[in-house]
């Protein structure tokens, strides 16, 4: 196995995935199930029908089945912009000095600019499939309002999307990609449902929050004829989407009979995180090899870190069944200051199963070093990555320098999840010397966590 | 030759161009010699190493060899966001119920957003070799500007963009990626030159242009020691360079036995049409082969189609060398409504003299539908276009609508140079429904052509 490295590996047509891998499969501890709100009781593919197409309720529910066929109508869509590259950081590499190979999947090459893409369609997809008339959803950056609106378009169905209220108005541009495919946008919380009139009542002159645009796009969904929910992240049947990122990954290394040593991702609710390490955390349940999974999250919004394991709200009108997962209290809300994403305050409950496991360890970095490892990486790899992804480039910048101390040649695998175009505000910011760090003190957190249910 | 054609035909590294293609050297009329603007006389590559590298100021004047190694240096970099893929629009074909096959090189994959990339890494290299210490530039929407600033941050040379003060104040974006790789962005005119100062007196409150900012670069370069100028457009080099697109696109179509029937690129100084065709019009001129080879423009920056083809000058200031092209009149500024880019008043030499002598046809089209073939196009391909790429899209759908009508299963290229992510205040206005169109009167043309040299 000595093949040349290319600086980019991209999978032939006929070398990618058919099927997305469900790892929950293979876990013997499952992750705990999702509760119906109002009788705390595990919810069923009925109930959950009501929010979500059936088939996705299927999938959300299904922790048996381990890989699931990608329908051929998704598999074409994903040929507009799939394979991702596995990009070989031969520049970056040279820059720090180090010995390790540093490879990153790169999913930012679409015009919704990262990998959320990979769900919208198969959701939007499902969607069709059931004869519905269109979905409803929130967005808080816009990244995953924009995936959504392009699979829509590509199917042709309505498309309505609750923007937090702040980006609506901060980032208008994101906002007209949505519109340009079709999408109508409504800042949150809005006049237009009971749960945004009532928070718009109680708390006079919000900005918003993902939680409660959360709560809106559900009401929306159920109170009109032919319509469902559906959620970039944090959910079961997202990760399986994502998992085509892992596989991928896991087959372009294979192809050159390259063995990584760790992986590393970002993580707000999981959806990159756990598609990337899928594949590799399945090895490692059924004990055929080993890995380093790194889950990075911000300081700021420290949900496995510094947040707690147990039921949780999913969003701020709790009209969402509820998830054991790592979390801060759906009432927590990051500093105003902090300028990604990965904003939420639960983890995915597979990827915060795996994490209470010991199979994945987890890192906080603080969004001022964040933004310096953006700016290293983009001068010598070119991509402007988006402040997301940043956070596993500052990690992986950190553990190649821990390999020039060492001298090992270690094999580290990032996720970059997407590009930053749409987040120039954040970058001016840093340019002009003016972001700064926040952390949330243990009696924030824990006031946070105080309004958590009792279940368990 | 049946080979099934992929969504999107990648070449492998091996299979990459190791030389780029001048066409000039198959051209029996040459283009007609650039003047030094004191002695109206051809200049000398002596006289160009004034402002430009030595080496790029010899690609300027050589007409006559044919192929011109790419250095590897430079390969590596193309490494880095090349091959750009040539994709076959599968969904457009379909939604549009064409027989016709419909292919775009789509050179949109780099940060930069756009094939400048492509001559700004050239550039850079050579300015690097050469021992300086920094190079200066113009940048109107700012495409330019980020791909040299990308460039120069990769071989560590310092970058000075005077940037059209309208886009400095309107596009902040751009001009923040351009300082995340560490440029010096100047908005222009400025009173750092004495061009500058002069425009700003004259004309208070000016806005700027492309031809005043290049003005100004080239006495910022020529006034400060290891300094050259670099542009993005229009020279000759910068379509040796991108000669690097047609020959990438020839080689895919190559690879799966496709002869393209017409060839489509949008033109404003001619960098992507000139490089996108230039293997294709090197057959034709050889008389091996035959294509319809199409330059699109905006109506209300037409050169090609209502210029004259005289010498003009290059920028306002007038301190460029002349150059006999198609121009408007290098008075001429595009009516403000014009959203995309595509505004300078002349065209590369190179593609003037293959339009004069009747190789490339040129239309013109208005803006409006210019924004509705991106929509449409954005809808099935995914792809959010730039202004300046939709209009070639708009002519590849007109002509594969003729097809529908025909029956006719032609092989239809087009480029798509970029996406439009840092364009959204141009489709907010489309899609709110405020765009409107303008073309120039003949009298504000014959006005501007005017005040052009009496050469010849």
């Amino acid at each position: 196995m000595s093949k040349e490295i290319p600086y980019k590996i991209y999978l032939e047509e006929n070398e990618m995935p058919k099927q997305w891998y469900n790892v929950r499969a293979d876990m013997k501890n499952k992750p705990a199930p999702i509760l119906n709100p109002a009788t705390l009781k595990p919810v069923t593919v009925d109930e959950l029908s009501g929010i979500f197409c059936t088939e996705l309720a299927k999938q959300e529910l299904d922790d048996t089945t381990a890989y699931i066929d990608i329908p051929e109508e998704i598999r074409n869509f994903y040929k507009m912009y799939r394979p991702a590259p596995l990009v070989r950081a031969y520049c970056l590499e040279k820059k720090l000095g180090t010995p390790a190979h540093i490879y990153y999947k790169f999913e930012g090459n679409n015009t919704s600019g990262s990998h959320k893409l990979n769900s919208a369609i198969a959701q939007a997809y499902y969607a069709k499939k059931q004869g519905l008339r269109g979905v409803t959803t929130e967005t808080g950056a816009g990244q995953w309002g924009t995936a959504l609106s392009m699979a829509c378009a590509y199917f042709d169905l309505d498309c309505q999307v609750y923007m937090v209220k702040v980006s609506y108005e901060q980032k208008p541009f994101r906002r007209e990609v949505m519109r340009t495919y079709g999408a109508k946008v409504t800042p949150s919380p809005s006049m237009t449902t009971d749960v945004g009139r009532r928070i718009n009542e109680e708390f006079p002159g919000t900005t918003g929050s993902l939680g409660c645009a959360i709560s809106e796009a559900v009401e929306a969904a159920t109170s009109q004829d032919g319509y469902r929910y559906v959620l970039g992240s944090v959910l079961s049947q997202v990760l399986l989407h994502q998992s085509i990122i892992g596989l991928e990954t896991k087959a372009a290394l294979d192809k050159y009979g390259i063995k990584a040593d760790m992986i590393i991702g970002c993580a707000g609710g999981g959806s990159n995180l756990g598609g990337l390490i899928s594949p590799f955390a399945g090895e490692m349940l059924r004990g055929e090899a080993d890995y380093k999974l790194i889950a990075v999250e911000p300081a700021s919004c420290p949900s496995l870190t510094r947040g707690r394991y147990v039921y949780d709200y999913c969003d701020t009108g709790k009209v969402c069944p509820l998830s054991k997962m790592y979390t801060l209290g759906s009432g927590f809300i990051p500093s105003a200051n902090h300028a990604g994403g990965l904003r939420y305050h639960g983890m995915s409950s597979t990827v915060s199963q795996l994490y209470h496991d010991g199979l994945i360890e987890a890192r906080s970095v603080e969004q001022t070093e964040v933004f310096k490892a953006a700016e290293q990486f983009a001068k010598v790899e070119g991509i402007l990555p988006a402040p997301e992804s940043s956070h596993a480039i500052k990690v992986a910048i950190d553990e190649a320098l821990k390999c020039k101390e060492t001298g090992e040649a270690k094999n580290i695998v990032f996720g970059l999840t997407g590009t930053g175009y749409f987040d120039m505000v954040a970058y001016q910011k840093y340019n002009d010397g003016l972001m700064s760090d926040y952390i949330p003190t243990d009696e924030e957190i824990e006031k946070s966590l105080s309004g958590c249910p009792k279940v368990d």
